[in-house]
């Protein structure tokens, strides 16, 4: 199974997605600037896999840092987290990642303070059984806690992917429950494993039922204007082994009306309290198309995507794009004249009516959403 | 309003469509091979506005020729047909247009043997009134007989542009009586002006409305994979002042459920008895979200492209075109990856109980389509 970003032989490595579908370049970044450089430039996209990411990244930028106190080390930390997030100032997981990643850097350092790193170096060092040394946390040297806490920084980063993975395989496993052998799937942009840290969300049932044979026939919309189903979703199921086929976004029509589409899945970017949820642009005609020909829509989304205090999608604010990614971008020549208006919203709202079920990493959701999703959360809370 | 094919000074002019939007070309089409290429590469297209190109095309390859008697003018004329024809072997207009223009030689030649065209080129010489001059169809000589046939043809070719033109104006006519001012306007790829001789057919009520200050907002699908809604309905309704702005196709579902979209007008590629209609791929896709949100879908066809032959839609065979078109013709690098397999129909069928009327050279149709149509063509026989 492919991972976008992973880390190997003391380096955080990534796929370089912006050279995608043409060739595959893996990275390997040792720098806070090699990290700033790939979220800026797209080559790492996703927000679960920016996140994990940008935790590693603030590992490998601290773990060899010279630094006299605490008080340097904070100083120094705080410098090379802001301009870690000044990378992608509109990518929630980034500052998410980077928070998450602080707030264990100061329990840390409270564990340094009051001892407990010593013994859990004794640990470490496989003498846990004998008498701890008796040596108080003043007496310890800076550098010494420093190291101690950068390396437990890095299990952290390694928690954050690994829980993304975790959460991902089990909205596969859920969504794979809804699904028969062979069945005809369309999906629309790329909510897959080069997305997140690996399955993906809306594509994780897809990768774990090719590890177990079920043979599904996956149409990818292209997804314009950006084209991430062309470039990433049919590159990432292809590489996988998954019989996928390319189609423009106006044939989804076509290919359901020819009886070859069993079920959609898509993912989501923001879900409302009602279950009505934002994702990329054109995904809620093909919500339409799918409930006019008879075909289950299910949507993905992790419950940190879902939130209770948007009442409905007509609260969610669409981003608007620059026009020139619809006529001009991938263009060898301008494809509308000079001066043409443009619309290009980045994603659109599926109303909860079209959505025939919702797949959390919790379990699936049927309507009615607004009652349902709420009970996902008061589990947590019991 | 433009025209994409005339005739002016002796000679035949096009807008070269290939080099739009980017350049406005026009071509002046002097000989056969000029024609012929012109068809070939797509500097003119569209079904109508071929045939027109056609039809000129035949006069200005034949009123130079040096023959010696009808026999030797028959075959070069043949030749030169067979070779026009074989521009574009699966368009159906330019076969129909030669066609008639050679019914037109016959007939002409008919003429010329009876005496006809003596009377007639008396006439035109202002010596109507006159006495005929005794001399018998068989003393004339061939060239005097062929500059007369040639004439004639030119004639012809003028009528079937004038027809196109009056047709198109109708439907036009038609079409406007069902909008009203201020509305937003959708439409799918390219059944303008530049697909016919002037007008086009559903955007005819919006060039004509345009004339008349009805002032609409219009939103042009792009129409992947081929762009003929960026490329030439964007260009050919700025260029006629109409508000006009260009969406993805799968942008349809959002400017519709935020309100913008009043009414959708498409063209139909053949429409069947029942009013099944295969139009360009996407198209019965922005059907069913049209009537999802409640907004009346339009199809526009003349009655030439109305098949009674055909019962349904499901009789209809669709054209489907190299995947290249999807992922590579118009970009700087291949958008997919290498052999990714694809599915490119070129069209797709409309089911008619989405459309909500007809609008054909000769009124509106309203369902139930099946009676309906074939009420337009008893008239005629009446």
């Amino acid at each position: 199974m492919i991972s976008p970003v992973w880390f190997e032989n003391d380096k955080l490595n990534i796929i370089d997605q912006t050279q995608l579908p043409g060739v595959e370049v893996y990275l390997q970044l040792e720098t806070k600037e090699d990290v700033w450089d790939a979220i800026k430039k797209l080559k790492v996209r996703g927000a679960p896999a920016i996140g994990v990411a940008a935790a590693y990244g603030m590992y490998i930028s601290v773990r060899d840092l010279q630094c006299a106190s605490f008080e340097d080390f904070e100083q120094k930390y705080h410098d090379i987290k802001e301009y870690l997030a000044s990378s992608r100032p509109t990518a929630v997981n980034l500052f998410w990642a980077l928070d998450r990643m602080e707030k264990k850097m100061y329990a840390l350092k409270a564990s340094v303070d009051n001892g407990i790193c010593i013994v859990q170096k004794m640990m470490l060092n496989g003498s846990g059984s004998e008498p701890l040394e008796s040596v108080s946390p003043e007496e310890l040297p800076w550098q010494e806690k420093q190291d101690y806490i950068t390396n437990e920084l890095l299990k952290e980063a390694h928690l954050i992917r690994a829980e993304d993975i975790a959460a991902c395989e089990a909205m596969g496993e859920y969504g794979l429950s809804l699904l028969e052998p062979g069945m005809g799937i369309l999906t629309h942009c790329n909510a897959g494993t080069l997305a997140t840290a690996m399955y993906g969300t809306c594509l994780a049932p897809i990768h774990l039922g090719q590890e177990r044979g079920y043979d599904f026939k996956v149409f990818a919309d292209e997804t314009r204007p950006l084209l991430q189903g062309a470039r990433l979703t049919s590159w990432e199921l292809s590489k996988s082994g998954v019989d996928v086929t390319l189609i423009c976004d106006n044939m989804a029509s076509a290919v359901m009306k020819q009886g070859r589409v069993q079920a959609v899945v898509v993912g989501c970017d923001r879900m409302a309290a009602n279950g009505d949820g934002a994702n990329k642009i054109g995904t809620s005609g093909v919500a339409i198309l799918a409930k006019e020909y008879g075909i289950p829509f299910y949507t993905y989304v992790p419950t940190s995507t879902i939130d209770l205090n948007t009442l409905t999608g007509k609260d969610i604010v669409i981003e608007e794009r620059d026009g020139e990614e619809i006529y001009k971008m991938w263009y060898e020549q301008p494809m509308a004249p000079e001066g043409v208006k443009t619309y290009n919203p980045a994603f659109d709202v599926t109303d909860h009516k079209y959505i025939t079920a919702v797949i959390t990493e919790k379990g699936i959701v049927y309507p009615p959403y607004d009652e349902n999703l709420r009970k996902v959360f008061e589990k947590d809370e019991k």
